[in-house]
């Protein structure tokens, strides 16, 4: 199954879960690129039929087991909660599907390393479900890091927020009902949410290299779970080189990113739904424009901000993934790097949080 | 002298060190602001006479004490290294002279309170030399803030950096005539340098209130003076709310801060030197034109980054501190709240610098 059907025919996708980024990623993703929506997972049958006749699967199935094994289905998309990922990632492998993953792909880097030996010993395409590194201007950015305009660079600073709604600070029920801020089901809160985006930002601007030591504080706490909802942390690498980052459940949407060096610097003031602000809900998930372009600021020297445009071809972040899925699935492109990338950012993650359980002493790696 | 002569004719200045910051301050400053330049103190005369005669003082003294006692003069400016702020500070307060003073105002909180105290006791006015907070924009920003239209805020970042000649990086001789390097005359190096700044920022949006505990990590030393080059830290305060920061001698020139609510966000792409970006020398500092208008960024909700200009007379921050400080000396602005404000920042950067030394342990205030 190396080169498998897809290169007769368009992809054809089983997703595992029917909740909110499954319903986003479908649409927005795979959709848009042209790929088959096949099957649908779920522990409740009439769960996977409701999302199966909205969004035009083909088959429901009240288990994940039968999905993956729809003989129709050559990928498997896993939007589960990260401490099922080890668990069915291995399945679709076995299974000889190939297995695109949410982030965090696991609560830990064992874990992590397992899913992606399986899926190499079964020579099936494993892809973390990280959308916005798939999107040309991280190429371009990584591309500009790498020219040595911005000279050496030495500080990556970092922001990503979204406001939770605010049902879960104030009744236990709704807190246990959302996953993100529910530890049973995603250990590291938001640290594993929205700082692997931070945390991934700051890996791609120093290429991956991993970090001497870490620091993270938890700084808000979710009160019935004691999920983390905040957190601050920095990063130090060789040579000086350091990064701050903060991600956080009780701010309103704010994603603010700057890679600076000795000679200029760059920065995103969109750095992971880019320019496009979209408002995501399950009736408007169809009606996604791709923006016509996308554009990220760049400074040289100690001359003013000059806004610089970095052509991007109109597609949105999630086309770009599954479309780059698609490449490795045809053999066209590699996603042994990708996933060696995965593992750096897991590494990283599980450093983190074992500073957070010391109340943000220093980890070394 | 709460009442100097200053009512009777515009405000006449010593200035005490002949530096790169004395230079900027006066031309910028006290020159735009229609005051007197009357008198120069430095322990060279040649030097003094050098600087007199370039920026159009009337008289030059070849010690600090002359410069004070000049029966013409009503206010010092002390442009000297912070470690000997607290004996020229103090002197001045007791010959009855209004006193500015550069930040850190000085190496530890209790020299701070002396000279504040003394200040006091003798009637005169004290001002730190901290130009951007007497921009109008800080206090239409600090009014968004208590405005509510942020809603709750529980995020600041801030980020201040410059690139030092490299030459303080290859030679030791080099490193020991830059003060800002040396730490037999600036202990704290680049945390009561540039986090003076990105401290003071964040203490702004949150109405100077006390952190519970504070973070300090040194990430680049001087290699010749062992002077902290690159610092990063937090600040923590009650009820989830955090901060964190970056000052740095090694990048280029960036100074993009952040407060963050629950309901919005506001950025400043150009915190500390206002959105007119002018390079200090020597030869231009006569020269300085004063933009338009300067403004600042705010977004709302979850909606896109929309500028909002806030409109500020066109003056200079430099300009605007000396008018503030004429407005003390007439006794029509108060000059005790600014005070209180400049030893809170003191109290935290103690805290900071005391983590530091302990590897950026957790410190309690």
């Amino acid at each position: 199954m190396t080169l498998p059907p897809s290169t007769q025919h368009p992809l054809r996708w089983a997703v595992l879960g029917t909740g909110f980024i499954a319903n986003k990623v479908i649409n927005v993703g795979m959709r848009r690129a042209g790929h088959v929506l096949q099957a649908v997972g779920s522990r409740s049958i009439d769960k996977a039929q409701e999302f199966a006749d909205r969004n035009g699967f083909k088959t429901a199935y009240g288990s994940y087991q039968e999905a993956i094994d729809d003989p129709e289905v050559d990928a498997v998309y896993i939007a589960l909660p990260s401490v099922f990922h080890e668990e069915w990632a291995i399945k679709c492998a076995k299974a000889k599907k190939h297995v695109l993953c949410e982030k965090p792909v696991a609560p830990t880097t064992a874990q992590v390393k397992n899913i992606i030996q399986t899926c190499k010993d079964n020579n099936v395409v494993f892809l973390d479900g990280t959308f916005f590194k798939h999107h040309p201007r991280l190429a371009a950015l990584r591309q500009l890091v790498n020219s040595g305009e911005l000279g050496k660079v030495n500080s990556v600073n970092s922001h990503f927020s979204f406001l939770m709604s605010a049902d879960v600070s104030t009744s236990a029920d709704a807190a246990l009902k959302q996953i993100r801020v529910n530890p049973a089901v995603e250990p590291t809160g938001v640290l594993g949410d929205m700082a692997w985006y931070t945390v991934r930002f700051i890996l791609t601007a120093y290429n991956y290299e991993l970090p001497t030591s870490v620091s993270c504080t938890v700084t808000r706490k979710n009160e019935f779970t004691g999920a983390a909802e905040q957190v601050i942390g920095h990063l130090l690498f060789p040579d000086s080189r350091n990064a701050i980052f903060e991600a956080s459940f009780a701010h309103v949407s704010n994603q603010r990113s700057c890679i600076t060096g000795d000679k200029g610097a760059v920065a995103l003031d969109d750095t992971f739904l880019t320019s496009s602000f979209y408002p995501i809900t399950q009736e408007s998930a169809l009606a996604y424009e791709a923006p016509a372009s996308d554009s990220f600021t760049v400074t040289v020297k100690r001359g003013e901000w000059t806004k610089r445009e970095i052509e991007t071809g109109g597609r949105l972040q999630e086309e770009w993934m599954a479309k780059d899925f698609e490449e490795c699935v045809a053999g066209r492109k590699k996603w042994e790097q990708w996933a060696d990338e995965t593992i750096v950012i897991h590494t990283v993650l599980d450093a983190l949080w074992a500073s957070a359980q010391q109340s943000g002493a220093s980890v070394s790696l």
